[in-house]
């Protein structure tokens, strides 16, 4: 049985939700912490679940590269190789031969790329992204789409929507003739990608044309590729406003707590972003009064958590000072502090927008954020 | 109250005991996990209780330099500053400035040396050092010695002996007038070193003079700082010897598997080592048969823990496949894992020690592990 989605309480266009799927129930509006290679870096399953998380994301194109689908096939899928029993929804490396691989060729086929660790030689296509994800047995797969970079002329974003049409439709082909011994999850559900760019016409006809296939669910790609933030928050609310309400609408690569709020106020239900990994790593703690810099010398003497009231493993045990003077001294287990506070401050954040949803508050909510996201 | 000890079975010389501390009781004998910076690299104190660890060493040296043992006492000590409510011991940092740091002097006051970090100008004397690990509460500090490395000649062996025992006694005293308002932990207890070399008659003048100081335990100092695996043994094994058995004798910084049951089997109570924690972040994982490099493809394909029938966090959740995995595409958690699983191994390791000592068995144990290790 494919994803079921269920909105519970509609606020204006937000509303809230279950999705329901193979490995579990996530209440939405959702984040999805980013565990590109079959692990959300420096935490372990344990953590996750600690933090409040209930659904990530992997990456098809590196787990393809390394360990290779096939041998997480033969595990039994990739919930079992990395130890988590919860959702996993994986992305279809459209925008991971664009940002990290060298990109040979790329044709109504597929995309030819050479590997970012390698330089081997590889061809992506609908079908085989789809076959790949099929191995990994995700509860939720990404079509192939074709996801240019910014800047992007008119031209290359129309030519990309043309593209990611064809795509979306050989990959829900390719989704619908797996053999039974290729499939490792029966509960998968394949969603589809809008492009366009910065161009909002073009927005709403990649939309038109991939809801035209009808996914289970519909993601709004292409964003947050180095375009200006402006443009990236028309945009992101523009296709969202072009997606059914009856299915999940899935920003991808979003973002910062505002961003976020932003998004869900115009009616979207799952978001995931490096940040709050990539920051943690770095030192970069999220707080409800803005960033801190754990790295900071006004911090090494405070004797208090990262922030007060916060109930994660790290605020629950130990310092600012501490965890400052772990990643002074470029300590593991100071990477792994932040970045526990922060998936929980993440966790935490898209459950209290899920509270503001059911008591229409979340405009309150947005104006605590305005000024620090 | 400073620390008891206990002796239970005993068993030819080996035996177990009880070594009660202000931090609660550590059976013996007992491994130290290493944390230098006031962390055991890679894991939690959550995780260090979960592997079986009851106490932890931690380095003078190190925590004197970052974030400075005066911010540790304005946080209580090290125990809460890094959040491990179970004993601690510190070493003095005599065998760190030979090791790490920029030795501009040694002489009869102390050891003036440079920062291994930026070179700033430091003096250790012992009441220095007594100092520091008074305001760092540690349950067992080691007094400053003089621990030249190999080769190291007859005189300057004799020197390194005759200095120790002077640094020794005025630890000793400093250790005595420490004034109230510089005592974290009212319970420490002063641990004195032998050192010697590789010259069996100079390590016993060695403990003839410390032993006659009358601290609470001795520790075998200066081995494993370069010479021939034999003369490692022989002058450990001559060294336990000289040490009075009433009181607790810590072998520093050994070791491999056998290394400590040769230990335990001439009296040694505890041992400190970074092996586990090293070798653990470079893939290498300690099983009854034997080291595993993780990283190997051999482990690639595997569905089975690093040891079948361990029962630590790593083994319980993780196959090897996933874990060489980790290793080699550079993610921490595999780090992380192998680290938990070695912890965890020496602890475990301990555990057999003392229950075969309790049925006289530990030559029999020591057979297990002679082709290994």
């Amino acid at each position: 049985m494919p994803i079921q989605f269920e909105t519970k309480k509609i606020s204006g266009s937000a509303r809230t939700g279950l999705l329901e799927t193979p490995h579990g129930i996530v209440e939405t509006p959702a984040f999805m912490p980013v565990g590109t290679q079959g692990t959300v870096k420096a935490i372990s399953p344990r953590e996750l679940h600690e933090c409040g998380s209930q659904i990530i994301l992997s990456n098809a194109y590196h787990l393809y590269l390394r360990p290779g689908h096939e041998l997480i096939r033969k595990f039994g899928g990739l919930h079992r190789f990395m130890g988590w029993d919860c959702p996993i929804l994986t992305d279809s490396g459209g925008y991971q031969v664009y940002s990290l691989a060298d990109l040979n060729r790329i044709d109504d086929e597929g995309v030819l790329f050479q590997s970012h660790i390698d330089g081997s030689r590889h061809l992506f296509t609908p079908a085989k992204v789809v076959e790949v994800q099929a191995a990994l047995g995700s509860d939720i797969g990404m079509v192939l789409d074709d996801c240019p970079g910014y800047p992007c002329t008119r031209e290359r974003a129309a030519e990309a929507v043309r593209r990611s049409y064809l795509w979306a439709a050989s990959s829900r082909e390719a989704f619908e003739e797996l053999a039974p011994e290729e499939i490792t999850n029966r509960g998968q559900t394949l969603f589809g990608i809008i492009q366009g760019s910065v161009y909002p016409d073009l927005r709403s006809e990649s939309a038109r044309r991939i809801t035209d296939l009808d996914f289970e669910g519909y993601a709004v790609g292409g964003l947050s590729v180095g375009e200006p933030k402006e443009a990236m928050v028309d945009m992101m609310l523009h296709s969202i406003g072009d997606l059914p309400p009856d299915r999940p609408r899935y920003v991808m690569g979003i973002g910062y707590p505002l961003d976020i709020i932003e998004a869900v106020l115009a009616g979207a239900d799952l978001f995931d972003c490096v940040i709050p990994t990539r920051l943690g790593r770095n030192g970069t703690a999220f707080t409800d009064e803005g960033r801190l810099q754990v790295r900071n010398s006004e911090f090494s003497k405070q004797d208090r958590p990262i922030e007060e009231g916060c109930d994660c493993h790290t605020c629950r045990h130990f310092s600012r000072a501490y965890i400052r003077h772990l990643h002074n001294v470029g300590e593991i287990l100071g990477v792994r502090l932040t970045t526990i506070h922060n998936i929980h401050f993440f966790a935490s954040l898209l459950s209290r927008i899920r509270e503001s949803i059911e008591s229409d508050s979340l405009e309150k909510l947005r104006g605590r954020f305005y000024n620090f996201y």
